[in-house]
């Protein structure tokens, strides 16, 4: 495997992070201390709209034009045996997808979300789709069961896929990020992924992903745990874990949130899978935590460890383990009215309302 | 006291709740068993789009036209000291209703309710408010550290302007009843009526309502529990424990619930306040907990416990204390979203997606 001193061309995830207004963060604080309810009453509501304030740089944020792009990819360890469904419906999904069918559709249109679908590399050809972006350089990752996932160059480009369709999103003046991923066997690659990163064992971590039973949970644990074992990846180095566990969609993920956090861009991190690929871009920049709200806690088990590790407090705990996006635009509607509240609400003085007069 | 006995016109509460629909709810299962999507996967936004398929009697359920009725009235028990707000702020926040600048007309708006305020017993005069709805027979209760907080008459008013509430929102042609409440002291009243059926110190129910210091909040359980002990109320007489310790907001809203419940209408119950007059609700009528669904979990203390008597799993925990009717509100597009997925997701055989193959 090349090592990634080799490829100096590909550093644009080394590039600064945008740093957040604090001053508009702290005018936002104080707007919230006098609005017509008492301090706290509307809970993360507030602190929603307050980070909003610093990451837009205005006392009194909006968003308006959230943007989902939905990365899709095949993976080699399905051939392992650890997935509910057949590699076959990635490439089905992504026909979904086009013709508008999937959770996703529904709830980009419901939100009136830009949508758009990229294959950073799914196992069948996808060109005949004519609104599928193309971003792939293999179809599917090798089987990380027995070799690493993905080459280096491999990967480079997946992270590029990533920053290319937040600068489309940019371009369409988008004000919230969502990514999104489909990809059969794609909790296996961030199980073995955040597994890794976080030093756990994979059996705390792995879970029922599309559906498997308990004893079938328990074999994907140990391929998961296996592979880790043998590929022994130094956990400080973020590419390299990527690069030996996958998956295409995972590392386009982590290149998209690198890159929204560069250009200042709000985050609305989706599950399981958005989450991991969270985690490997505040390895690669801890920084861009600052740019990221996470949106739901996922069913999936493992998820809490990873937003613990990411010091996160989702907005929603639906019980959802779709991916694709789905739990952050169902969140999103939340951090819209967050913003109203916040923005239109009677301060005390304007409507003549009392304020706290008992503490004792 | 009158014993209701004596006041036969005022039975309607009585009369029996309507049935939900079994049938459809099984339909309605069994599309979300083939939409294109693991089984379950999307979590509570499934159980929430058959639940409603149950309450409307289709298979595809679908709501469009919230109203929400916020019931405002003033408590005696704020004499002992129990607010961190003075009673004056009830008076105030109906004004700022009337002109829209609470947290409710902003939500309100968000989400197109029809939006309405009823005073059923606020201290002071509120008719010059030409849009305020004039419901009350008294500027208040009276102390229940002292005495009963309201007479039988008084009450069975007061659940009727519940009634009256839901009568106005079905000649709207609403589709979600959402009950709001705003009056000083009603935490007090709330929980000393949660105290009493659910026979639970008082301690451990009691919370900091609009923001109370820690040994404010133990002052207001000592007070509510002396008071508990004082009246010896029959916890299996539901009205009698309402009467005895108020208030007119939650006497409204438990007929509201009530009156919904008949109707068919479903419910949207918002939070702490909001669930106690539903309990009180089912425990005149139990089967009115089927027209129930609980938007949120409040960071009130003994919300909790309340949910749980109710068998209740709410939709958000957003650290949301307000009332108003906010946290329902707030929480209503995702039963909009719930029906929207349940509606336009393609099953499995109009995407061709093949569905799972693996269990071993």
């Amino acid at each position: 495997m090349l090592s990634r001193a080799f490829i100096p061309q590909f550093t644009w995830w080394q590039h600064p992070i945008a740093a957040l207004n604090l001053p508009c963060q702290a005018a936002a604080v104080a707007r919230q201390a006098v609005l017509t309810k008492p301090a706290g009453a509307l809970g993360q509501l507030e602190t929603l709209a307050t980070q909003l304030a610093a990451m837009q740089g205005r006392a009194q944020p909006s968003l308006t034009r959230p943007w989902i792009s939905v990365f899709a990819a095949d993976h080699g360890i399905t051939q392992s045996g650890v997935s509910a469904y057949p590699s076959e419906v990635t490439a089905q999904m992504v026909v979904n997808f086009v013709h508008g069918g999937a959770a996703i559709n529904v709830l980009a249109q419901q939100i009136r979300a830009k949508f758009e679908i990229i294959d950073v590399g799914v196992a069948s050809d996808t060109t005949a789709l004519p609104t599928v972006i193309q971003a792939k350089t293999v179809c599917g990752t090798a089987n990380f069961q027995h070799t690493p996932a993905m080459t280096l160059a491999q990967c480079e480009i997946a992270l590029q896929a990533g920053h290319a369709a937040v600068q489309r999103a940019i371009a369409a003046q988008t004000d919230c990020w969502i990514g999104g991923e489909m990809g059969i066997g794609n909790t296996s690659s961030a199980t073995a992924i955040a597994s890794c990163l976080l030093a756990q064992p994979a059996v705390q971590l792995t879970g029922a992903g599309t559906g498997l039973t308990a004893s079938a949970i328990q074999h994907k644990a140990q391929v998961i745990q296996h592979a880790i074992d043998q590929h022994a990846l130094p956990s400080d180095d973020p590419v390299q874990v990527l690069c030996g566990l996958g998956g295409f969609e995972i590392a386009a993920l982590c290149g998209s949130y690198l890159a929204a956090a560069q250009a200042g861009l709000p985050i609305l991190v989706d599950g399981f899978i958005s989450s991991v690929a969270a985690l490997v871009a505040t390895r690669i920049q801890p920084a861009c935590r600052d740019w990221m709200i996470f949106a739901h806690q996922s069913a999936e088990q493992g998820h809490q460890s990873i937003l613990h590790a990411l010091h996160a407090q989702p907005i929603l705990t639906l019980d959802m383990r779709l991916g694709e996006g789905s739990g952050a635009a169902t969140a999103f509607h939340l951090l819209q009215l967050a913003c109203s509240l916040h923005n239109q609400m009677a301060t005390f003085a304007e409507a003549q309302v009392s304020q706290q007069t008992h503490q004792a």
